[in-house]
This record gives C-alpha cells, sequence and structure tokens, in this order.
C-alpha cells in the first residue's frame, strides 16, 4: 500500500489518490500516514473528505496531529474540529502546546471554548477527561415512537446512539433505555414504562481504574457520568476502556519493572526522557542492594575460610529472587483483577506457605544429589546449600505473596512498592540464612 | 447485603427474598452466590426467574455450576439453556466433566447436540471458541422498513442486534449493516444501498490474540467469524474480548515471572497445581545460574586475595538484573501492543546504548563517590566496582532490549524466553566483567 502511495504522490496523480484514500478505512489511512514523511503524509491529509479527515485525524499520533494544525487552513481546521468528537478533540488538546491550543480556541464558539477549559481541567485519568457529550438524550414522557423520531433527527452526530439517557428537565438522569428495547418494543409503550431506574454511573473525578472495572463487571458498552446532583455530564464507551485496560496493565508491567510508569510509546519516547524514569528505581535499588553486601561482609571470615561457599551465591540470590517474584507477581495480578482482596492475607500466606515448601523440597533435593554427584563440593557443603536453598524459597514465597497485600493495606501501590523491592528483601534474607547455616554445619562460629 | 439474605432464609421469608433478588442486578447476584455456602447458593438460585437464572448461571464459577446442574430438576436445567447465549454455554461446557457434559447433550435436540459438539472441538483460544450463533441476518433486498420489521420479530434472542450481517443465500457474508444507520436512514433505502462491503472478519481457527488487536485497532464492538468459503458461523462481541485481554495480559505477567501460564484463579487454584507450574522455570533457572557460579569459580584465586570484592557481588547482580529487565519489560510490552515490529531491531539496539550510557555514567558515578566517602574500599575498588556498573548495565540493557525481539525472529515467545532468563544471563556478564576488571586494575592476573 505505501509504495503505492508514493507513486501516485510521485505522478502527481492525486485525483486517483483521492478515490483510493477514500475507499480506504480510517485507521489504516492513518498507518500509512504513520509511514509517511511529514510533506507527503500533509498531502495524503488534504486530499481526504471531510468526514474522512476528522476520524483520521483521531487515530494520528500527537506529533503528527501537531504537524498537520501547523500546516492546513484554518478553515480546514474548523470543518476538522466541528467533525471531532468531543473525547478525540479533549485527547488531542491534552497534548499540545499552548501556542496550539490557543490556536484552537481561536476558532471556537464562546460556548465551545468554555466547554474546552472545562474540560482540559479534568485530571487525565479521571472520568471527565475520558467521556464525550455526544449522547442521545430522551424525556420519559415520550413513547417509543417519538423516541425513535428523536434520535433520527439527533442521531447522527452522537458517538453512540445504542443506550440513549432519560433526562428531566433539569438534566438530572432517570434512567437509561437502549436502542435494542426502542427498536423491540411496540411504538405505544412510553419510555417511562420501558426505562432501566437501576443505572450504573460514575462521578467526573473518579478514576479510569475503577471505571474499567465497572465495564468488566457488568460487560458495559457505555457508563454515564454524573456530577453530585446527579445531573448527566457526559459518557464514556467501551473503545475508550479497551484503551484504558492496556494502559494500566503496561503501567503495572512498568512499575513491576522498577520503572517510573508512563504512557508514551518506546519508539517515540527520547533518550533523556527514558534513562529518568529508569534511574531512580535502579538508584534506590543499588543502595539497598548495599546492604545485601554489608552482610556478605560481616561474614567474611567465614567466607575467607571456605571460600567454595562464594560461588553458590548467585544461584541462592536468583532462585530466591525468582521464587519471590512469582508469588508476588500472581498476587499483584490477582489484586488488580479484584481476585484477591485484603481479607485473603492469610488464605494468601498458608497457601504461599504450603506452595514454598512442596517446591523448595522439590529444588532442594535435586540439588543436592546434583552437587554430591557432579561437584567437588561435599556432604557437608551440599547440605548447607541444599537446606539453605529450601529455607530460602519459603521465605522468598511468604515474603512474596504477603507483601504485596501489606503494601495495599497501608495504601501504598502493590506494584510499585513489593514489585522491584522483593527482590533486594529475598537476596538479604538468603544471604543470612546461607551464612547462618554454613557457619553451623561447618562448624565456623 | 449477605448478611440480608442469609437473614432471609434464616428466617425462611422465600417470597420476600425472591422479590429482592429480582431487582438486583445478575453480576451481583452472582457475587452473592459466590460467597454464600453450596446449599444457601441453591436455594438463592432456586428462587430466580427465568430469564435471571441463565443470566446469573453464565456469571458463576465452574465450580458453582456444576453444584447447580447436579442440584436442579431436569426441567430447569433445561430451561436455563435455552436462554443462555451460545458462547456462553460452550464457555460452561468446556469446563464440566464429562458425565454433566452428557446430562446435557441428553437434555438438548439433536440439531443442538451436533452444534454443541461442533464447538466444543474448536482450541479453547480460538475465533471458534469464543463466538456466539445469536446475530441478525438480512438480505440485501431488504428495504430498511422491512429489515426493521424482522429485527423486531427476531431480535429477542439475540446477544447483539446492533451489528446485522447481510447474507446471500448460501449464508456468504454480503456485508454489514449497523443499527444506527438502519435506525438513522430512510425507511425507504435497501440494505444494499446502505450496507457496508468492507468488512473485516476473522476465522474460526484463528487466535484471540490476532482477534484481541483487531478489535483495539477498529476500536469494533462486534466481529463475524466466517469459514473458508466466507459463509458466516458466528459472531464474536467485546465483553468476550475485553476477558480475553486481561487474560493475555495475565499470562504475559506470569511469564515474565518464570511461572507457565494458567488462566486459574489464584484462589481456586490447589497447591501442586500451583508449585507444578513454578517448579519447572526455577530448575531451569537454578541451573542456569550455576554456570554463574562456575565464574565465581574460576577466579576464586581473585576472591581469596581480596575477599572485600565479595560484598559488591549482590549489587552488582541485582543492578544488572534491574537494568535488564527494565529493558526487556518495555521491548516485550512493546511488541505485545504491535508498537514495536521485528524491522525496529536496530532503533532499539541504538536507543539501549544511548539510554544504558546515560544511566550507568549516573549510578556508576554515584556509587564511586559513594564508596569513597562512605566506605573503607579504596580508590582502586571504588574505581573497579564503579566501572563495572557501568559496563554491566550497558550489556545488561542491550541485551534485555534486544534478546526478546531476537526470540520472536526465531518465533520463541519473547514474554517466555527473554523475561525469566534476562537476569541469569546478564548476572553472567556482570561476573565476568568485574573480576576481569577487578584483575586488571588490581593487578592480580
Amino acid at each position: 500500500m505505501y509504495e503505492r502511495i508514493i507513486e501516485l504522490i510521485e505522478e502527481k496523480k492525486f485525483s486517483l489518490l483521492k478515490e483510493e484514500l477514500n475507499e480506504m478505512i480510517s485507521v489504516d489511512i492513518a498507518e500509512l500516514i504513520d509511514e509517511l514523511d511529514k510533506k507527503n503524509s500533509i498531502i495524503v491529509f488534504r486530499l481526504l473528505s471531510k468526514d474522512h479527515a476528522a476520524e483520521v485525524f483521531s487515530y494520528l499520533s500527537s506529533a503528527q496531529q501537531k504537524d498537520i494544525v501547523g500546516a492546513i487552513h484554518e478553515t480546514k481546521l474548523k470543518e476538522i474540529l466541528e467533525e471531532l468528537y468531543f473525547d478525540d478533540m479533549i485527547d488531542f488538546l491534552e497534548e499540545m502546546p499552548a501556542n496550539v491550543v490557543k490556536k484552537i480556541l481561536m476558532v471556537s464558539t464562546e460556548e465551545e471554548r468554555k466547554l474546552i477549559n472545562q474540560f482540559l481541567n479534568y485530571p487525565e485519568t479521571s472520568a471527565g477527561s475520558l467521556m464525550t457529550i455526544e449522547y442521545v438524550d430522551l424525556k420519559k414522557e415520550m413513547s417509543v415512537k417519538e423516541a425513535l423520531a428523536h434520535i433520527k433527527k439527533t442521531g447522527l452526530d452522537k458517538e453512540t446512539i445504542y443506550t440513549c439517557y432519560v433526562l428531566n428537565e433539569k438534566r438530572k438522569l432517570e434512567g437509561i433505555v437502549s436502542l435494542r428495547k426502542l427498536v423491540l418494543m411496540d411504538d405505544e409503550l412510553l419510555i417511562s414504562d420501558i426505562m432501566n431506574e437501576d443505572v450504573i454511573t460514575t462521578q467526573t473525578l473518579d478514576d479510569q481504574e475503577e471505571i474499567a472495572s465497572l465495564f468488566k463487571k457488568y460487560d458495559l458498552i457505555t457508563l454515564p457520568v454524573v456530577d453530585k446532583e446527579n445531573r448527566l455530564v457526559g459518557i464514556i464507551t467501551i473503545d475508550d476502556i479497551v484503551d484504558v485496560i492496556e494502559q494500566e496493565n503496561t503501567e503495572d508491567f512498568q512499575k513491576m519493572a522498577a520503572m517510573e510508569p508512563t504512557d508514551e510509546e518506546y519508539l517515540a519516547s527520547g533518550i533523556f526522557s527514558l534513562a529518568r524514569k529508569r534511574i531512580m528505581w535502579l538508584l534506590i535499588l543499588m543502595v539497598s542492594a548495599t546492604f545485601t553486601g554489608a552482610i556478605i561482609s560481616k561474614f567474611e571470615d567465614v567466607l575467607s575460610t571456605v571460600v567454595v561457599l562464594a560461588t553458590f551465591i548467585p544461584m541462592l540470590m536468583d532462585t530466591a529472587g525468582n521464587a519471590g517474584s512469582q508469588s508476588s507477581t500472581l498476587v499483584i495480578r490477582g489484586m488488580a483483577l479484584g481476585e484477591i482482596e485484603l481479607e485473603d492475607y492469610l488464605m494468601v500466606f498458608w497457601k504461599e506457605l504450603r506452595v514454598s515448601g512442596l517446591v523448595g523440597l522439590g529444588l532442594g533435593l535435586i540439588n543436592f544429589v546434583r552437587m554430591l554427584v557432579l561437584t567437588a563440593a561435599g556432604m557437608k557443603i551440599a547440605f548447607t546449600v541444599s537446606f539453605t536453598l529450601f529455607v530460602t524459597i519459603v521465605l522468598a514465597k511468604v515474603v512474596g505473596g504477603t507483601l504485596p497485600i501489606a503494601a495495599k493495606k497501608f495504601k501504598l501501590d502493590p506494584a510499585i512498592m513489593a514489585g522491584p523491592l522483593i527482590t533486594t528483601i529475598v537476596d538479604a534474607l538468603a544471604l543470612i540464612v546461607y551464612f547462618n547455616v554454613a557457619s553451623l554445619i561447618l562448624g565456623l562460629v
């Protein structure tokens, strides 16, 4: 596709190009523009029809949106803005520098300007920032027939017409009706007869993570956002929630790998920004790891007497770290999905104790046999290492399983507090056990 | 709520309980049943109305579904099965033991039985296993008015009526029409005039991960599933895809924490099953970590001369592991989200090289000053450790960033191959660098 477009541009066959573009799906055009250089991408964008242009625009990256705003005429910009859904417009403005925002506010009406400013003030991860204002509102006195006529008249510009909102004269939300019901029910029925009054709602400042949970729990397609007086201020649609879910997952992956979370794409991020997100946690963990070093210091005599003990340090530390992060990952993920609650503390403890007993016993035995058969370490050292392995795995799994719950209990983020720290903590535990067991068994006290 | 229900059961106020239950949302009833013991949950389930019962049933865990199938009468079971959407029925049957499946096939008609057997044969992560057969089909010769009448007549049992499928007499998919269009357009228009012929489709054996990507990319609500002759066999709806996305994320978390992936809930899993999922990778990593130990062995002379070197091993290993998994996590996640492709290999390499240079320089310098000021290590050892830190971070990040792409290139799962192995690999690298630098600088060669 890419080659074909370049060819058409180079041969200046613009009307043919225009025709072919208008047959494509907006997302695919946006992907294509992503691969073109700035000059060509603006040529392609200018050839799009009015409807198409707004949709394609909403799928572009912020950098490309900025390029295009800089290159197109004010009238064309105004056209696109009018076609954009309000939530896409806010997403776009949130990422633009002040001068671009100013340019856009200048081509907006007084009323739009007020609304844009209000929406830009909602925190970026709140319901307010996710919602759109293009919804269908009905009155409960309408009949099904009147409602369908109302939708036919006003529905074209709405982001969704599949859920309609029943408002009173003060715009308070009284119920919802699905288009499904309207189409399937008798024309003569009243909205008040068929509307659902048990509406699940969210408030403007609620966090996107809670909102995503509501969508997942109740299999929602849309969710109304109300203010404190239960007045409808906007609606959130499932397509934005799918993005939120992926974004929250990405953040958890990043936190658990000891990074400050970001929603920038990797390839689009600058190296200083990437370095900054990584260095802080590495520094904290580096300093904490020196405490682990201090443990070795304390047992330097033991170590210098039996230097061979040092060769098993990496294996013990790595296994401890891996065992601990297995447990912490399962528990952090279980909490994120709502499968594990604070009250399950003891159940997790008991489960990890038994699982780690099994795993520790298995690995300890295998290691014992392996060391006896394959190394010259001798019985005492083989036993020291294997017994340490067993104790360490039990400790690592119990700490790894319960620390995330403790973090949550103290209102700390489990992914950020428990993920990266687990390895450091269990490494220290592993070494303390190791040297104490060694001193005892090898009679070095 | 829980206390209230228990109270009503104990006081045997069943008709009041029935009334209150029928005012609740199905998901919430399912959650409530989750908390009740077996006896009470069956009491509650029996009180549900027919429609409610099927919906609640589809939200229950497999264990509870099994209990209920065992306890209710055949007639009631048949009623529920008739109300269940086909995809929920298949999900349920996939988890049931053979005798339950048999019981259910016995109460089904010949035709249903054939269909059920066909669907149970699709792999669990394929389109076939996700799809449902309750969709609206239209003919292209219908007018909008006729289509709406057809929907009104047949739509009640359909899982969704928001996208309708235009089929020819051989059931080949010719296009789709959204209910939105049907409601907004003129009654007299023909379906063939307004239908969208550029339909995005999937095939029965396509994998759920690819299907989820299509939903994300094109902001879909439903996706038609066709066979090789382009005949429509079913549709997939967004609510199931939201579950798929979370499931795929959970699997990636598990793989990156060195576990075999599973979709069992943590608290519902037995300890032997949990232990089995964890022990294999721990064993593999334990054995590989012994190679790291072998490196220490090789430098035992260096170590016994300058025992203090051992105290910095944990810090170097931990920092290397953390730096490596930061990079591998970002790249694995970027590939999962489709932001990083195989062709980006060199870009990732070059980016990690520069980022790691910055991070390594920062941490190296801080560590050098810290060791000089706070420890008695002396200039040479401080330099050895800090320089090793720098080199290790660069190596760890370059390996961490590129290994996942290499894994994918060789058709291996990046999350499983690169995640757990990174730490082991970079630990070994760290120690090799450390002892070589130490030998050189301290003149121990």
